[in-house]
């Protein structure tokens, strides 16, 4: 299962709470797993010196850590990743042709939460250079992100579930995704 | 030529009168192209059977019934399916990539209709188990439409358009969409 | 890098300023690649031929050109082309799967502008039959253009850019591109 979802809408607190929930649940963050595939191919010492790598080498890295991926033996793997990345030339896919292809996921989540309580979060982290964006500019980004995961789904065949991750109901969140990857279990 | 629509947009009744008013015209309803694939295979005695296959069999009649269509000779076919099917576990994609390619539509036509009007007939239609939705998830869900039709378009270079089934115009509708078939018949 | 948009978002303008910007750059109209490959080949004399050959000689055309594009070796290569194309028979996708898979595009970049000056635009512009919509119709198309531009940058694994072209902002909308441009360019 992959889930996915724009900086701010708690994302991580959402996917901590459905491994909580499941113990068989194996976490599986997107550009770690990148990483190991840089180290082990001696290509990148840090992940400062990934990031400057090569677009082309970067797109090999991100294919590799798919394949690993899907070769994963655990009853349930969750992938935390990214539908895309906001950066100068504009947003970089975080799922393109090959890599969600190559990872195969079962199902697709999309966390979505209340713009103004995103907009709220991402003014209130600091630690992060988070852009700043208008309401229109947030209901905007969230469209493109269902437009992002219908073409996933579509190249995929998997399907595709959308929550909202609304201030202080993460567990109810969590508790129904988790409930429903129990019943898909055979 | 492929018809989509959500639940109570009014598309059985549209596709009916573009038959009607097309002579030559074949229509073709997927479920059921998979259902005759399932049952030639002895893979399934009835649609029950067919829907508790293991996924990746579903997957695979989806294909066989999408080859099957696309080496239909009639001068049209008119295929009724849909884009997205709404589950426990989220949208499954009525048209994933394989599916899609192999069936080679000629033509993409995505039936829509107003929000109030589709939720008026969701109501009223007791015999099946349809969602309760807001005024603003059908809004949503009429977008999901745009977006998957859009990959639909990308992924087969098919033509794609979408026409609004207002209360009563059914047949004005069908007619529009008879007369663009008729004037592309070589 | 491919430059889209609706027409009377001012493309064609913003286009011309980020060559003008850039010496290096090289621009391609997408349309006059397709007629000089229909030329070479001696499929039409004139581009009227060309729109009145079958459906899947065109794609062919499509792709060739395409390819063609690929192996430009000029630094930079602006592609300026259409998502969608309005016909009677729907919107025809303007880069299809096999199209911008060939083409390989480094960057996309979407031309916007606010639905009300779109549509000034296409009212004073009587040499093209547009057609004429609401702001509400407007606001869908750009919205389309969307969706479609997230499925090239699926299939291509490019970043893609959505700029608003505001009346008299163009020169400033260029500038910040060409400027994108050059702080990629190795």
């Amino acid at each position: 299962m992959v889930v996915v979802g724009v900086p701010g809408v708690g994302k991580t607190t959402v996917v901590d709470k459905i491994v909580a929930a499941l113990p068989k649940a194996k976490l599986v963050t997107f550009g770690t797993v990148m990483f190991e595939e840089a180290q082990a191919r001696r290509w990148a010492k840090d992940r400062d010196q990934m990031r400057k790598m090569p677009v082309e080498k970067q797109k090999r890295l991100q294919k590799l850590a798919a394949s690993k991926i899907a070769r994963m033996k655990d009853p349930v793997v969750l992938v935390d990743t990214h539908l895309f990345i906001r950066t100068s030339e504009g947003l970089w896919p975080g799922l393109p042709f090959e890599v969600v292809r190559a990872m195969k996921p079962t199902h697709l989540v999309l966390v979505e939460a209340l713009p103004e309580e995103i907009l709220k979060r991402r003014a209130a982290d600091s630690t992060r250079s988070r852009d700043s964006l208008t309401t229109d500019g947030m209901v905007a980004e969230l469209e493109l992100g269902r437009s992002f995961l219908s073409v996933s789904a579509t190249l995929t065949g998997a399907p595709m579930l959308i929550v909202t991750n609304r201030e202080g109901r993460a567990e109810e969140v969590a508790e129904s995704i988790a409930s429903m990857l129990r019943s898909v279990a055979r």
